[in-house]
């Protein structure tokens, strides 16, 4: 490891940039707006695309596969839907290079002009109705459960690795129902699946609500969400599962035979995930010594360092390390042992705090008189010398502790960061001091949730699932509210 | 099932496209040249995916994710590169949409055109190698062994579902090594891995070989490559594994501090397999009942289906498959019990034949008297009763039994369509009558080899690595030629 990384504190926004390269998560790419995850990133991915995908799986879902492309045609037949996406889309228009005239390198064929524009697919609704149009005839067909993975592309202009990048990863689910119970159970059960991940594996706390209005996702008659909230005090949508009604079932003339004879619209839901998970995850645990990651989805859960001054001491220790790794993988967590001698123990102990792996494990040779190791906990920090005996369980037990003691830590964050605020200066206040959520009665109308973002950056985040109906009154227009929602300023 | 599958013997190409669509696999789509892949041919991708990633990790290799654009003049900087890819690529000139001023709908907003266009990746080498740029600078940083999963898209103009779309799912490998000796190393070893993919999961035999300079990819010193053969006697190149020599190390910049303290290039290599595999797996196996799936890949390994007259039977019956279908899952078998009311025995067994289901297990009320259950093959299609006990164990020697025959039946099939001719006038006869592979001596010149390919549509396929020399002279020029190399009409 070089230099350590800005302090949180001083610069939120230039600890989470450098901590992401030097952690080996991803970097910018010369590429507008793109990026490249490495390795390293790639592999915590790889681990939240595994549990993700068992979970669709258990719920019913398959998987397949449509076009990266949408015919300029197909993109407009929704009217709200084309509306929200058309002002930042890639636009294919050409099909051939050729060599350029002056020899100058290779120029855009004019001769391969296409006839009809493609789109490259910012999310998948359109291409796909128009293909369930094709697999749905009878109520027998339905319901049609189906996940894509994904890459999509939204041309942002102000990128930011992971949160919001011009090509990201994803999945989006897309299913198919006969009737609008059956379609806004799905809805709600994919929020659950999303709320039930963000929890139980990235350790991160949500708050499940709908959104206003004007935050919908183009083309829903219902955009459910979670939210959660990062260290800085900013709320980062984690997840959407949306109600479509049948939007576009007409768009794309989906009808199907009831059982009674009739001939009707399907009714539709779309919900999806991406990299920005990766930015949650990242923003909401770590410190200024680096990532801190969940054992749940943590690629190295146990590293071990040997610490030893000559080869004979090495090779004792590699032999009592490889033990212990084989005890550990035989209970399925993943270890890796650092025998490298091109680097020293305490540059290692950095490199792996950076990295976030949850426990280390030191073994020197006085630990082999002793008969003893000593682990140390990435989250807390705390050592502790651990005898030989039974360590796997030990540790196994520990990286419970530490998945559950990551998951509580910002639980309290968040609850020591939402405040009730009943007047605008109270709620103007709170988001230039301490941020965080603000939960405030608001009259309902678009036209005051505009001001309030207009006036102090804060947007409706949600409106939370499990709140109870509170009389009270705006806190700018002072017309009558049934209940608070939750604003924030946001990612 | 509907009405019968097209005859192989009759129209190979129809019975290919039709088998595709209605075993659920892939399907085209309006957008053009790109293809629907359906939950069930997902499915089977899926298997290869994960069985494919797990043999490139226990080699040492890492996944990532790098940018699906590539900026023009990435593209321009290895010469033969760009050559090859240019004539067939998306180009993406603007990145807005705005309503038209007819109101007729959106068009491409003439004001936000790219300063420089951006090429969707037919291939990652140029983007790959540029972000390399950055990640070595010593011998230490080497080899960087990475693999990427992601979608390509050529531009292609006669298209088929799997076969050759505009848009297809592929793993690409591009590693970067200290000498070109690792690097050969490398390919070659990559070149083993898909070759035991191939016939220890996909049951394909593979020839491997490298390509003349003629088929070589564009910017490769040498492409190695495995070659099946189809049932109607047509070649399809399986996976390739170049090795780029410093090409793509000087085009990008790429250098290293030696051990030595010298200053060198680094050596490279890429390789890739794509859903093109789906296609020869389909090819190699399949009747005219439909697709014969090797167990390893396969889906669904074994369907239960009840034979039943009435709710009572039904209930008997389903209470025995049901153990069946435990205990065989308790071995990791996938198993299917069928218990549909709505849809009769014999329709259920021809839908199965068609989804290439390797084993089907009948059972009626004379089995459960008789303590047996009717078991078929959908490789041979035999049947013969089982008695109950351990039949999980019978199941899973009859499935082992199953993978080794569909080997060995494509085995011969190859070995019988594999001839070896002395003249041109044979070779000719060969090719239009029985097809196949034709093992024939050659004068290593391109001029001949395009005048064969011109006069008879037949390519080389590859020289294979386990030819023994062999005097000869070419059966068109009459000059001296070392060995023999196989040619074959391809796809």
């Amino acid at each position: 490891m070089s230099k350590s990384l800005p302090k949180r504190s001083e610069d939120y926004s230039l600890w989470y940039n450098e901590l992401v390269k030097r952690a080996g998560l991803a970097e910018n790419s010369p590429v507008r707006g793109c990026m490249v995850i490495k390795p390293y990133g790639y592999a915590i991915w790889e681990k939240m695309q595994r549990v993700l995908d068992d979970m669709f799986k258990r719920t019913g879902h398959t998987n397949a596969y449509f076009p990266l492309f949408i015919p300029k045609s197909f993109f407009s037949k929704e009217a709200s839907h084309v509306e929200g996406f058309a002002k930042e889309c890639a636009v294919i228009t050409h099909y051939r290079l050729k060599n350029a005239e002056d020899g100058s390198g290779v120029v855009v064929d004019p001769d391969a002009k296409l006839e009809e524009e493609l789109i490259v697919r910012p999310t998948s609704e359109t291409v796909i109705w128009n293909t369930y149009k094709g697999w749905v005839q009878s109520y027998r067909d339905l319901p049609l459960l189906i996940n894509q993975w994904a890459n999509v592309v939204r041309w942002e202009m102000r990128t930011r690795l992971f949160l919001r990048t011009a090509e990201f990863l994803w999945q989006e689910g897309h299913t198919a129902h006969a009737t609008a119970e059956e379609a806004i159970a799905e809805t709600e059960q994919m929020l659950d699946v999303y709320a039930d991940f963000a929890e139980n594996f990235m350790a991160v706390p949500v708050v499940k609500g709908i959104k206003t209005p004007n935050e919908r996702f183009a083309g829903a008659l219902e955009t459910y969400c979670i939210e959660s909230l990062m260290q800085d005090g900013k709320a980062l949508q984690t997840g959407t599962s949306h109600f479509l009604g049948q939007n576009f079932a007409k768009a794309f003339d989906v009808k199907f035979a009831t059982k009674e004879g009739g001939l009707e619209y399907v009714w539709g839901t779309s919900w999806g995930v991406s990299t920005r998970l990766m930015g949650a995850l990242i923003m909401a645990h770590s410190d200024d010594e680096g990532l801190v990651l969940p054992p749940k989805l943590a690629p190295i859960q146990v590293v071990i360092i040997p610490i030893f001054f000559n080869d004979a001491q090495l090779q004792q220790i590699s032999e009592k390390a490889k033990q212990i790794k084989k005890a550990l993988e035989a209970k399925g967590i993943s270890v890796k042992f650092d025998d490298r001698d091109t680097q020293k123990p305490g540059w290692k102990f950095a490199e792996y705090e950076l990295q976030g792996v949850p426990v280390r494990i030191a073994i020197g040779a006085r630990d082999l008189e002793n008969g003893t190791v000593e682990v140390a906990r990435r989250d807390t920090k705390e050592k502790a010398a651990y005898p030989l005996e039974n360590i796997e369980n030990k540790v196994e037990e520990l990286l419970e502790a530490i998945q559950t003691n990551i998951y509580q830590k910002a639980f309290k964050f968040r609850e020591e960061n939402t405040t009730k605020v009943d007047s605008y200066d109270e709620f103007k206040q709170v988001l230039d001091t301490k941020g965080g959520f603000v939960l405030a009665h608001w009259d309902g109308t678009s036209e005051t949730e505009e001001r309030i973002k207009e006036e102090t950056k804060a947007t409706i985040r949600c409106i939370a699932l499990d709140t109870q109906p509170e009389e009270g009154t705006c806190m700018v227009t002072g017309k009558p509210s049934a209940r608070r929602v939750y604003f924030a300023r946001a990612y």
